[in-house]
């Protein structure tokens, strides 16, 4: 009776060691894919795409809301604090540091989270929906960086592809969330208006560079944001595997 | 007896998870750390750096060795040869693809899994004495990806931070790993010795541009393959969390 017990105990735990072990090589490959998937983009080796490969849904998610979005976030923060760190301001305030304002700055993963993580395809009605509540949090690692650039003397100039018409809730949020004391907020005018965002930043800082601007940092989650012309000495990529902006 | 069994046996089945539970917390906190120090690095997020930090010895290994890095060498080679197929060479014979050879094309996994998989500062002697046996195999994505541009009708450049007094050994190791048909090998001159990598690649993708080439792609796993001047209309970041030359 005793030995009958022990095996039953035995095979159950074996067959819960197996089902686990079958179920793990399965997910593990398609987990390795979706690494790769976005660790390509990050190294902007990947094309334009529109969203999220359907067998990454649960991947991103997983990512997003776990610890590899957050540790992403926090070396990229450090690394470019510790750039900051080496430059010496100059006396005539024209040293600048830009930041991207929406997966730099500001979360907006409650939004994302309600909409797939980057599996539906970008809805421009039901996320301006989102903005005008003006609800997105910080992204804490960012707000450390913006608070060390500031302190160390550099003007912090935003840059988003925003529009005009949501500069009034984008200000509020923005304070709402702890930024303060920028330099310039430039949005997209109605002349901006269907630009490609690689473009239209890029003719913002070569307005900066006009009015005596050294960019010496760019924080930004898509490349559009760092690549094109009037590009800063050093640029930052921000982790962001749920849209891309060309 | 029976019940005292059982209750053992729930015990360590207990212990067993709970050990293999708590290795893995901090196993994978550490895991977090380094992937996102190494995505950090193929986003040329980090500074230059000299050996991979210690605690991401065993993580670097185990990607290195593991799915993980072939996942990541696969996608690079599928999206460059996805942008090859959507041009057209011209029949003029201009249109150039520009590979670098160490760890782009030829793989030092061999030298590397016998020094710390980058864990031991570079060593340039004992890393040419490898080179000197002309072994490297060929990175057989690259390969499939270096006869698709050659069939589409690109002319490929090969362009190495080697020697020139390593051009014959480097020729045939090429073609023992089955590459063939390039149309110019270019390696430093004693002219081009000290310069860094940026500056001497940007140097020679000039000398190609004033022959006339017009560069539509460029494969490399380090940043100073890609950036600097006379870029490509596209480059293809191949992941190397192993080493960086600046």
């Amino acid at each position: 009776m005793i030995r009958f017990h022990f095996l039953l105990l035995l095979l159950l735990l074996c067959l819960c060691l197996f089902s686990f072990s079958s179920v793990s090589v399965s997910s593990e490959e398609c987990w390795v894919r979706c690494g790769a998937w976005r660790v390509a983009g990050e190294a902007n080796n990947l094309g334009e795409w529109k969203a999220v490969p359907e067998e990454c849904a649960e991947y991103v998610k997983a990512y997003m809301t776990g610890k590899g979005y957050l540790a992403d976030l926090d070396i990229v923060s450090k690394e470019a604090a510790e750039f900051a760190r080496t430059l010496q301001p100059a006396a005539d305030g024209k040293d600048a540091w830009i930041f991207d304002i929406d997966e730099t700055l500001l979360s907006n993963l409650p939004y994302y989270a309600a909409h797939g993580y980057g599996l539906e395809v970008f809805d421009h009605e039901k996320f301006n929906d989102w903005v005008e509540q003006g609800l997105a949090p910080a992204i804490e690692p960012s707000l450390k960086l913006y608070e060390d650039v500031l302190n160390l003397g550099f003007k912090v100039i935003l840059l988003t592809g925003r529009s005009e018409r949501h500069r009034s809730v984008t200000v509020d949020n923005l304070i709402n969330a702890g930024f303060k004391d920028w330099n310039q907020l430039i949005l997209r005018t109605p002349d901006d208006q269907g630009k490609r965002a690689i473009l239209y930043k890029s003719e913002k800082r070569s307005d900066m560079v006009k009015d005596g601007y050294r960019i010496l940092g760019n924080s930004g989650d898509q490349w559009s944001d760092l690549l094109g012309s009037s590009v800063s000495v050093r640029s930052f990529k921000l982790p962001n595997p749920m849209y891309y902006i060309p």
